[in-house]
């Protein structure tokens, strides 16, 4: 694990401020924070569990003062004692007949005045993390008050911005699995699985002090391939064969996330067409990405990149070229033509163009997306991974 | 990665069909599974990402035929290709002004009639997979459909038996990660951290081919510890601790998830004696385990063990003493006195005792808690963990 000083407490205070700003800016007069990650970012949750399915776990965050816990009983203490947060309300759990129902809302009764708002996970890719039925339940226990989207008014603006600390995480594991991409050549062979090659990566990545491998999408075809998911498999690598890996990696529960190409015996001359292509379209989004433009900006610069040398109509983007990451992958803004986010320094971006062209060997559809993580600076942006080759890695070598 | 035969494709439409059953049952019109592990229960799909927060990929079963998958352009046919669903509808995503909000809506009318009855999650221990405020457009778009719980009707009862398949996972994680627990007091020594402890642990489960280990929760204290979770930390592992690890990994997005302890230096008498009381009551556990019995019953008989050696009220349970798993982890039943839950062929149980009990060097309260994955069978149970040793392993050498 690589070892960084833990994010202070002052910075979990911190994030509640700014979270009670945007709140005060919203009209809102709580936000009640469910979703795992989320909880996280407010509390310094150092549970391990990715779900919390049995025993929920909860953050109020009133207009003023300090923030409420809400969690099952055991776990109170515990919150206290590992974390800044000193205010917890809990209740006997495993209950499924009240698993925190009555807790929730006698916190919200107590701390919120009749007819408030009450900002929660509703909004644009945000995930309640209560049964739905406890969320009608409370819903309707708390007399004239209402929920309302917390997502845009707060936890998305709150989280868009990443601290130094948080930075320093996405940054390690940008570099660790750079590294390890950088030493695959030497470990990969032909005759390798799908699945042998993307374990390859994991092991270097962790040798190299990753925390968690949670995605290793591993995906190959002769001449290139067609997706950037729905992989690995027990497909051998033969000659011919572009290998296509996208690691989603995390140190202290912050990703990073991009992808890299491996070739097989030798680069076909269209995939090696392409690869250049959508490297200098990854360039041109990297310079693209400054303080004040928009998100729509990036897509569009590296958009121009791909039709200029293709004509109108040959991005492939599956809707986007790119993305943000935190304490989830992915997190908004899009880096699409629709997404007007304006950029502002502390934001993650993932550039990602792509495009479809044809397979030198059978004139099939391929895909060639490339990935960078960058974070906005405050005259244009850092990339924190190491810059993708300029040509695809040659293996030669067999088991 | 352990190298298991693929689920087939029969098994996926076997699960179908009983999802049919439970709905024909219940007087469901259709469900619709929007979490990432229903989705991944009925598809089998392989994509590596835990959380699809941009694009939710749903399935949507009805009454009778064929299911329909409901995902993000370019995942359509990735679907088609790697998964047995052969009926999909896709929308143009992201976007999030309509992120499969019609798709979803055309597909529940064009498939169910006026009035219907359609589950979704909603119940104990469920999550929806959608942001709310889809999940409310979709219901004020559908007529006088109605959704109501599929969890406690369906989803629930669907997974909580498991196959061969998934069974051969299940025990392939829990064999991995028991050598692995066997060959770490090998690695250990006094002087490493909790994390450090926990990175040896996973690197010897890697190495025995585990695929992921999501949750390495590592806690430890001078005469025992008191948490379950909130852990790995930098505290250095010293003469007189006991360190407690808890193991949650997976196999083909399968879990394990079960625990063990490690002393160093020395073990005091006291975490001794709970250690072998506790022994004692999962030894208890595992032997009530049988077709026919409650989940409340399996806790009685551990909870009489320890009541035997201790008295009334020594229990510590956090509510439970154990709970299912599968897809995720934790899963129902709970091991309860309030789980009424006949167990059946096929169902998981992970058997956790605990008891409270105090420090032999300061009379603080300490938690002795004990955790076995084993699988209901015909006649009782098949322990599918490596039993844990009588004793705490004693780690004497140092770094």
């Amino acid at each position: 694990m690589a070892t960084l000083p833990p994010i202070a407490h002052r910075e979990y205070e911190a994030r509640v401020h700014r979270a009670q700003d945007l709140m005060a800016k919203a009209g809102l007069d709580a936000v009640l924070a469910t979703s795992e990650y989320n909880f996280r970012y407010f509390t310094g949750d150092i549970g391990q569990s990715p779900y919390q399915t049995t025993r929920p776990r909860c953050i109020l965050i009133p207009a003023k003062g300090k923030p409420v816990g809400l969690v099952a009983r055991g776990i109170d203490q515990a919150l206290v004692d590992t974390t800044w947060v000193t205010e917890v309300r809990s209740w006997p759990g495993p209950n499924p007949a009240d698993e925190g129902v009555s807790a929730i809302v006698s916190a919200i009764c107590d701390l919120t005045s009749d007819q408030s708002r009450i900002g929660i996970e509703m909004g644009p890719e945000s995930r309640l993390g209560l049964p739905l039925a406890d969320f009608m339940r409370i819903s309707g226990l708390i007399g004239e008050r209402q929920f309302v989207d917390g997502q845009v008014p707060v936890f998305l603006p709150v989280k868009q911005i990443k601290s130094t600390a948080e930075l320093a995480r996405i940054r390690t594991a940008c570099q660790i699995v750079s590294s390890g991409f950088a030493a695959l050549p030497g470990e990969l062979r032909l005759g390798d699985t799908e699945v042998e090659a993307c374990r390859k990566l994991e092991a270097l990545c962790f040798e190299r002090g990753i925390d968690k491998t949670p995605k290793i999408t591993g995906i190959s075809g002769r001449g290139g391939h067609f997706r950037t998911f729905a992989g690995p498999t027990q497909r051998q690598l033969g000659a011919g064969d572009i290998l296509f890996i996208d690691a989603g990696c995390t140190v202290d529960f912050y990703w990073c996330d991009f992808n890299r190409h491996f070739a097989f015996g030798s680069v076909d001359p269209a995939t090696a067409k392409a690869y250049e292509l959508i490297w200098e379209a990854t360039e041109a989004g990297i310079k693209a990405v400054k303080p004040g433009v928009t998100a729509s900006h990036v897509w569009r610069e590296m958009n121009d990149v791909i039709v200029r040398a293709k004509g109108a109509g040959t991005t492939n983007s599956f809707g986007r070229m790119g993305h943000s990451m935190g304490l989830t992958t992915t997190e908004l803004p899009s880096i699409s033509p629709l997404d007007e986010t304006v950029l502002v320094p502390g934001m993650t971006l993932n550039i990602e163009p792509s495009t479809l062209y044809e397979s030198h060997y059978d004139g099939s559809v391929k895909l060639m997306v490339h990935e960078e993580d960058v974070v906005v600076t405050e005259s244009g942006c850092e990339v924190m991974t190491r810059r993708a080759p300029l040509s695809i890695p040659v293996i030669i070598a067999s088991n």
